[in-house]
């Protein structure tokens, strides 16, 4: 039974968390250290497991992108111990006392973080996901239960098998890191709607996998990802730094959520920008350009574009481009259209700059930079596990902060309400 | 249809938000004196409204309390106006730039805070929410969709109107406090999955509402309220300490979630301590205690605990009272009986106070201080919208900061990503 299967994990999850919360930062180091270790010395186990992955998911048609995306070798496990490592150097957050006060009655209020608690992470077919995840939880003082797509599950078991083995030899309930190793739909839900041991959801992957936890989960959920991010060319914009910026926001990587997949071009510079835009990332990038009438006029080259463009998260080389005749209403229609996750203006003008991260509202503003910066390791906080689009509990990049949540502790001495 | 009409009432509440978000903390203060003055000024016509609720609530046999909760007058539309007062004396959260940190790059990443947009708060028959909320969520720069209870529409109605009006007249959109004056359920509904317009939903009032909203909305939830609070007491307890708290904690106000529920005692005071309790609770303030074995044979007075007395939240003069051997013991009760809310240790031992405040997995966790205290005024946030019982966003009293959001904004130089 599916709802009994996940109502174990759960248990079980929820029993390690009471461990975990209470570990020093030294004995959650010393883990994620092993764990590094651990996956580097099973490199032969792991590759062989990712092999019964990729064998049926080649012979099912799978595109050489998610196939790349899948496979696993000496290099991607390197990666991921050092992954590991990373958040065993970071500062750790819990504990902290964040503010503490004397009230007149005498009563001393602190205000201290602590860890979330249960985490489950809903991933698609990247099987790195399982060590990084497990591994910004655990040192957030939580523990996870990771349901990783069906077509990498042998490599999420290998995976979460070494970590879980691990910890046992460290003395840690192995329980801190549980996986969902049933592919079918029906334990998802149940794990949706496990609100007695599960604190929060945190979906990665594509507009499909979200909407379904969204739509689904009872259990709150931090909502990840999607990102159809603007640029706007003010018509005081640098044309030059304009260029640059939007072709490293566009081109640098093309499959990332903080890629730049539209463009809102100001009316009085757009006769002059268009052609440059279009010999850089046209002819020279090879990116196709779906543009409104009015770019059209001046560059036929550019691709019609439908109100859906507008919309979309290409992950490709496409971008929408839509011309407009003053600042305020650049902000109107990228709030319209945005997924509220980063957006930039490209400006010389002081006011423009200013309203535009005033009233533009996602996650990430910027002037005059590129919105490929809206990453954990960019703003600092070493590694993330996403970035979140919603504006409850935590907006931008979810660091090991953001995987915390706060208590307040009281002391008294004998204080009774009047 | 319910669809439209609430499309619409969340299309002209996201609009409003548009508006408020950049009001001056000037301007929303006029506006929240004017609102005080002119529902003082509106008495009459409020107080007429009211008595439309009141006779059909009367007609229908609705309780002496929840008619007492129902009813306004003079006195009650006085504490409103100072109620919107002490929010407009507050200082505004809206703005403050928490972080400022300049990268390698020359990047220089800010997190501001901004408000959250469009809050829908979902409540009972209090009418007086109606004008609290909207001030707490005006005052954080948001806009509201006030739904209450089709007992107290007119009452509703009439405030809202008033608080409309005034805004109005200082050119504010009035969208800015909506309310859905639809007493059908599928309106609710609508509303629990306008994730499009609405950003955060908070429910008030009792746990069927709140699980109602909890299992149905897709918008993001702040659950509220719910509160078996415990008091703990430990063999190291000063037991005359743990009378009076114990005494201000059940009866100073029985109808609040911060109410002392549950009592847990300590095996090596219980023989000394029952019968002190049956005396002052039991005796004295008539409270019914409800207990185990192995109380009943200290006290036999004591009227027995079924399994479920332990997760009720009573709000009466009811008490459940449960015997454990050690302190750990006590907190693996707390924390698989408890809603999360508030809980307090009675004890004189450091390393029992250190471990219950360390294990307990609640918003506010207290030594030697009465429940009684979690609430946002006491807390010093001066006014509150409820106590949030979940991990998510925040926990504890959800004062003006809690209403807010943050945002990172970033100053660049033409910076790209290598």
């Amino acid at each position: 039974m599916a709802s009994e299967y996940i109502n174990d994990i759960g248990m079980r999850a929820k029993a390690a968390s009471k461990i975990v919360r209470n570990l020093s930062t030294d004995v959650k180091n010393e883990c994620l250290k092993a764990c590094a270790q651990a996956l580097m010395d099973a490199s032969d186990e792991i590759i062989t497991a990712n092999k019964k992955d990729l064998e049926p998911a080649k012979a099912n048609g799978m595109s050489e992108a998610l196939l790349d995306r899948l496979s696993i070798n000496e290099k991607r496990i390197r990666g991921m111990a050092e992954g590991i490592l990373t958040v065993a150097s970071l500062k750790d957050p819990v504990g902290e006392v964040i503010s503490m006060e004397n009230r007149p009655n005498g009563l001393m209020i602190g205000k201290k973080r602590v860890p979330l608690g249960v985490i489950a992470i809903i991933y698609e077919s990247r099987p790195n996901v399982t060590s990084d995840a497990f591994a910004l939880a655990f040192k957030a003082g939580n523990a996870v239960i990771l349901r990783g797509g069906s077509d990498a599950i042998e490599s999420i078991k290998a995976i979460s098998d070494v970590i879980r083995k691990t910890l046992t030899a460290h003395d840690v309930d192995a329980d801190a890191c549980v996986i969902v190793d049933k592919t079918d739909r029906t334990y998802v839900n149940e794990l949706l709607t496990l609100n007695k041991y599960i604190d929060v959801i945190i979906p990665r992957g594509g507009a499909g996998l979200i909407n379904m936890v969204v739509e689904n989960a009872t259990v709150p959920v931090i909502q990840t990802g999607v990102g159809n991010c603007h640029i706007y060319v003010d018509k005081a914009a640098d044309l030059d730094l304009a260029l640059d910026i939007i072709e490293n926001a566009k081109t640098q990587r093309l499959g990332v959520c903080n890629a730049c997949e539209s463009l809102v071009v100001h009316s009085e510079v757009y006769e002059k920008f268009l052609p440059m835009l279009y010999e850089r990332l046209m002819v020279k990038d090879g990116v196709e350009i779906r543009a409104d009438e009015r770019a059209r006029e001046i560059v036929p080259e550019f691709v019609p574009a439908s109100d859906e463009d507008y919309y979309k998260e290409y992950l490709d080389k496409i971008i929408s481009l839509k011309i407009v005749d003053h600042c305020p209403e650049a902000i109107e229609w990228i709030n319209a259209h945005s997924t509220g996750h980063s957006e930039a203006i490209i400006s010389k003008n002081y006011n423009h700059a200013m309203r535009f991260l005033n009233e533009v509202d996602s996650a990430a503003v910027y002037v005059n930079a590129s919105t490929r910066f809206t990453d954990g390791g960019e703003f600092g906080m070493g590694a993330e596990i996403g970035i979140s689009t919603q504006k409850l509990h935590a907006r931008g990049p979810l660091g090991l902060q953001e995987l915390t949540t706060i208590k307040y502790i009281i002391f008294g001495s004998g204080q009774i309400r009047k």
